[in-house]
C-alpha cells in the first residue's frame, strides 16, 4: 500500500498508533494543533508544533515574493500556537534550498519570517540548513500557564461554535493571484483578498481576548464580588478549510455539530468566485485552506459575554452553530432550512491536489 | 550570488545576522548545538535543536533499511541535545514523501525514530506530513538546569580537548556499505564500522558523567568535606567530521587550538581504509562526518578527575590537545612532531558533495 491509497488522514492516524509510547513530560502528544510538555519546576508550560512548507504544495514562486513565501509558512507556524491559547516565544527554521537559490532570495524569505515573527513577539532562535528542493521546516514553540492550553478535544453537547474572521479569504486570493478568476471584482475584495493570502496574521489577537475572558458576579447585598475564568472549550485553527477543520475539532471531542451555511462568514471575493463558478457561496470558506483564523467552542452560556468582549475591542467573532451529540453527525443548515451533510471538503496532501473551487 | 558561491557556512553566518533581533526568554539563539529558551518561574531551561535528513544528501535508501534512516536522523538530533548537556524531552518529526512511497516504508522510518529516541528516554510528541522528495525535519527538546547548558563558546586558552569514541568509524561504515573499500577489512572492524553508520547513538551517557563531575575535598583536622561542581567549558557532537567542529568550537570561543595526531582516537576500518587509500590514518577521523561523539574542552586542572571518572563507568574519553590563545590558530602536531595546519576539512551543504577519503 502507497501513501496515496492511505491519504494524509490515515497516514496521520497510522503515525499517532506507531509514535504512541507514553512518555513523561509530555502532557499533550500528537493529535492536536501543538504539543504540550511539562518542564520541572515551572508555573508554564512549553507549547510546540512544527510545520512542513514545500514549493509546490504549499506555495509558488511565480505568486509570491521570497518575503510572502516567509511571512505565509511562519504565520501558519505561529497560528498553531494561538489556537492553543499559548504566547509565541520563539520559533526554528530548516531551510531547504537548492544550490542555485540566488542569496537575495533567501534573504527576502527570511525578512519575511522576521516581520511576522517580530510582530508575534517571537524570535528566531536557530535551525538548519540543507541541499534540496525548496521548502521551510518551522517549529513554532510558544508558553501557556499551566493546564491552560486550549485543546481540541474538549467541545461538548450544546457548545456553541465560533470562528474569527472571514472565510475563504486565502484562497480568493490565491485563485485571484494565480490567475484563475474571470471575472472583475470590486478592488476592495481582491485587495483584501490578495492581501489575505501574501501576509496572513496569526490570531494572537483574538486568542488573548478568548483565554483571558472573566465573567464578575456583584452580589450588592453582601458588596462582595466574585470573578469567574471563562474559556473556550476547544480550539483550533482554519488551516484547511472550514469542513475539514470543524471535522478534525469534532473528531478529538468525539461531538457532531449542526452548523447554520447563512451564518458562516464569507469572504466577500470568495463568496462572488464561488457564486459565478455555479457552486454555493460557502464553498472557499467551507474546502478553501490557510485562512488562519480561529474556529472555537464555548459553553452556550458563555456567548454573550464572549461576543461583548471581542467586540469591545473591535474583534470580528461569529456564532456559526452547535456542538451535538452524536459523534458522527456533521450536519450543515442550508439557508432554506434543509440540512444535509458537512461537506467532505479540504486539503488531503498524498492525494491528488483538491480544487476546492471546482467541487462539491 | 547564489547559495553554491556562498557555502553553508557563509549562509549560517548570514542567517544569524538576519535573525539577530534579541527576543526575550531566548538565553541561547543561533550558532550553537541548540538554542536554550528560558520558561517562566522555571528551576530548568529548554533546549532545542532542530534538524533537517534529506534524501541524496543525508542518507541514501540504497545502503540503509528504512529503520535505520529513521534511527540516524533520530540519534543525529539527540545527538545535539546531549552535546548541551542536556537530558531529552520530547521530538517533533516532519515527514516529506513522495506519494508513492510505500506505507511500510513509512512505518520502518518510524520504528526506527521511536527505538532510538525510546531508548534515550525520549517520545514522539508530534510533527507534519507533506508530499514531497524524501525527507525528514526532526526538532529536539530537552531540558537541563538553569543556567547549566554546556555551550560551544566557553572554551579557554590552557583547557584540555577530548573526545568520546572512535572517529572516523561512521564513514568507515558508509564507504564500506556502499562498496567504495576494495581491500578486505578484519571482520570484526567492518562490522563495528557499518553498526556505527546503521545506527549510531547520541552519547547521554557520556554527557551525563561531564555534567555531574563533582571534586570532593576532605579537611582530616575539621573533618568537613567541600564539594565542588566540575564542568566541561565547552561542548560540541562531532556531526561533520573533527576537523570542522573543533574548528566551530574554537571559532564560537574566540580561541585557537593544537591537537596532537597521534592521539586522535581513530577507529580501526577508518585507520585501515585511509592507510589503503595512501592517505594519513588520521583522514577519515578528521573528515568523516556523523561520528555523533562528543569533542569538548575542560581545565586542565580537572582532567584528572574526569579520566577516572569516565573509567569508572567504562565510557572511553581520550585527551587529544589544547586551547590555545591565538583565534585563528588552529595547529595539527604530527607523529613525527611536525605542526601544520588544521586541515579544512568536513561536510558543507550547497557546495560540491566533499568526498572526505580522497581530499587533504
Amino acid at each position: 500500500m502507497k501513501l496515496s491509497d492511505l491519504g494524509e488522514g490515515g497516514l496521520l492516524d497510522l503515525l499517532r498508533e506507531w509514535t504512541a509510547a507514553p512518555s513523561p513530560g509530555i502532557a499533550v502528544g500528537p493529535g492536536d494543533d501543538a504539543a504540550v510538555l511539562d518542564v520541572p519546576g515551572a508555573t508554564h508550560q512549553i507549547v510546540i508544533t512544527t510545520d512542513a512548507w514545500v514549493e509546490g504544495v504549499h506555495f509558488s514562486r511565480a505568486l509570491l515574493a521570497p518575503d510572502e513565501i516567509g511571512h505565509r509558512a511562519m504565520a501558519g507556524s505561529l497560528s498553531d500556537l494561538a489556537a492553543m491559547g499559548a504566547t509565541g516565544l520563539a520559533a526554528f527554521v530548516n531551510l531547504h534550498a537548492p544550490p542555485d537559490l540566488p542569496v537575495d532570495f533567501v534573504r527576502g524569505v527570511y525578512q519575511g519570517m522576521e516581520r511576522i515573527a517580530g510582530a508575534c513577539g517571537v524570535g528566531i532562535a536557530g535551525g538548519d540548513t540543507v541541499k534540496g528542493e525548496l521548502a521551510l521546516g518551522i517549529t513554532a514553540v510558544g508558553t501557556v500557564p499551566r493546564g491552560r492550553a486550549v485543546l481540541r478535544s474538549g467541545a461538548k453537547a450544546g457548545d456553541a461554535i465560533l470562528v474569527s474572521g472571514e472565510l475563504g479569504r486565502s484562497e480568493a486570493g490565491r485563485l485571484l493571484l494565480a490567475g484563475e478568476v474571470h471575472e472583475t471584482l470590486p478592488e476592495r475584495l481582491r485587495v483584501v483578498a490578495e492581501a489575505a493570502h501574501r501576509s496572513p496574521r496569526p490570531r494572537f489577537d483574538v486568542a488573548k481576548v478568548l483565554t483571558t475572558l472573566e465573567r464578575r458576579t456583584v452580589d450588592a447585598q453582601l458588596s462582595h464580588e466574585t470573578i469567574e475564568s471563562v474559556r473556550p472549550t476547544a480550539m483550533i485553527d482554519v488551516s484547511d478549510g472550514l469542513a475539514l477543520d470543524l471535522r478534525r475539532l469534532c473528531a478529538e471531542s468525539g461531538v457532531g455539530c449542526r452548523i447554520e451555511e447563512a451564518r458562516i462568514p464569507v469572504d466577500g471575493a470568495a463568496r462572488r468566485i464561488a457564486r459565478n463558478s455555479g457552486l454555493p457561496d460557502t464553498s472557499l470558506a467551507l474546502g478553501g485552506g490557510e485562512d488562519f483564523e480561529l474556529l472555537f467552542t464555548i459553553a452556550a452560556k458563555d456567548v454573550e459575554l464572549l461576543l461583548d468582549a471581542v467586540a469591545k475591542v473591535r474583534l470580528d467573532v461569529t456564532a456559526i452553530g452547535q456542538i451535538t451529540r452524536g459523534a458522527e453527525s456533521l450536519r450543515l443548515v442550508g439557508e432554506d432550512g434543509t440540512e444535509r451533510p458537512l461537506p467532505d471538503l479540504g486539503w488531503d496532501h498524498f492525494r491528488a491536489k483538491p480544487d476546492s473551487a471546482k467541487r462539491e
